[in-house]
């Protein structure tokens, strides 16, 4: 790997995200990746030699913990907002890694840029909120990250499916609050959830997030994991969570 | 309460069901209530004066369990198989529950037989298996409560959906994994899942069963109760599913 500088700006810094020993650059105020990107990462299966793309990739958190996780896998970050790619098109750059590549691009016309059924796997942290409800963020990159400004529920599902390739598999986090809908969507584009994980903060709380892989022209029939319990209590991660935040860490 | 003989066969017992202090004749060999039926009674929210259907009655077990849970509440348990309602039949006399009727009728002819839109409550512990796969018991009462050679999925949303008033709700157990076609035949019939709770062996273990309320004509938005945790360790049920077995006894 040859060297070369990397610009990074008095308003962002680099952080480790302990998979891969892969570093990432974010703005220091504004949008900056949190443990869900991890719950999905860990949640998702790669077979070695995926093409993958990451809809709304905004740091690029997913695509560098899936770099890591994956076997001779090339990876797509897909955002809407330059800002994000800039930062992602550095961080590829810090890292050295020669199978990532950043696009800047409404996701909305991602098939058409990209091509129909080009990739294997399909990953999305979406915006959880219809852009009717939820609080109102002043900052744009984050309003779009959590509310459906740029992207609906429908519209993420359509472009999973045009994307994938016949068996694709796409694989997301999302509230349970929306199962219904979500499942409803699935349908519609010819996707079969197969797997499911509710994530609970506690073991007596209800579940706040939900992981799911659907499968393109699949079977019905799907697989309920144990319920992911974040917290054994407050501050202080369950023995999984933890899990996930050493494994490739390890391994690199 | 007039006093009268009430026929228990060699073939049969009478067990005391815990809640309100009623008790249940079964046959000693055949199909015998089990612990979804507390589960899902205990899931139910009934308000004072709901007029209530139990769809596949069986041994009668749900209804009973809602007699003693719901205020001047009235309950009409059905039936497919007159050996089954013929056990109903002479314990609504044992316990003389004058709110509780028993009716012999094949579902798909419950709406006809019992009109549109009469009930506010629909309740089922239905078959889990799809015709096609899961064992067959040589036992016919026990092989159609299990598997849906007499009532699909979708026969029994769109008969929940004709019989339950313009706002009812339908209150059901099935399997987690028929969780997308489930969500998919209520919307189809207008219903919208408002509740949700995966019932889990272990902390550690897939969830085997998944308690649902639908609500028709009903807005989007689930909501998902934490985790059913059904044992400690084996043979043990944990301390939340040792209150199903006692709370309504110390009641009544």
């Amino acid at each position: 790997m040859k060297l070369q500088a990397i610009e990074i700006h008095h308003d962002e810094d680099v952080e480790d995200i302990l998979w891969g020993g892969y570093r990432l650059i974010q703005k220091k105020k504004g949008f900056r990746f949190g443990v869900d990107a991890y719950l999905l990462a860990n949640f998702t299966n790669l077979r070695p030699g995926e093409r993958i793309i990451d809809l709304g990739t905004g740091t690029g958190i997913i695509s560098f913990l899936l770099a890591s996780k994956g076997k001779n896998v090339s990876i797509t970050a897909l955002d809407i907002l330059p800002e994000m790619t800039d930062l992602v098109e550095r961080s590829i750059s810090l890292n050295g890694l020669a199978n990532m590549r950043v696009v800047t691009e409404d996701l909305r016309n991602a098939a058409q840029a990209l091509g129909k059924g080009s990739f294997s796997t399909v990953v999305s942290n979406p915006p959880y909120f219809p852009v009717k409800s939820g609080e109102h963020s002043s900052n744009y990159a984050r309003a779009i990250a959590r509310t459906e400004i740029m992207c609906s529920l429908e519209d993420l599902v359509s472009t999973a499916a045009q994307l994938l390739n016949y068996s694709g598999k796409f694989v997301f986090i999302h509230r349970p609050s929306r199962l219904p809908e979500i499942f409803n969507a699935l349908k519609k584009y010819n996707f079969e959830p197969k797997r499911m994980r509710l994530v609970f903060a506690y073991s007596n709380t209800e579940p706040n997030l939900v992981l799911i892989e659907a499968r393109k022209n699949a079977g019905q029939e799907l697989r309920n994991l144990p319920p992911l319990i974040m917290y054994d209590k407050p501050g202080q991660y369950s023995a999984e969570i933890q899990t996930f935040f050493k494994a490739y860490r390890e391994e690199a």
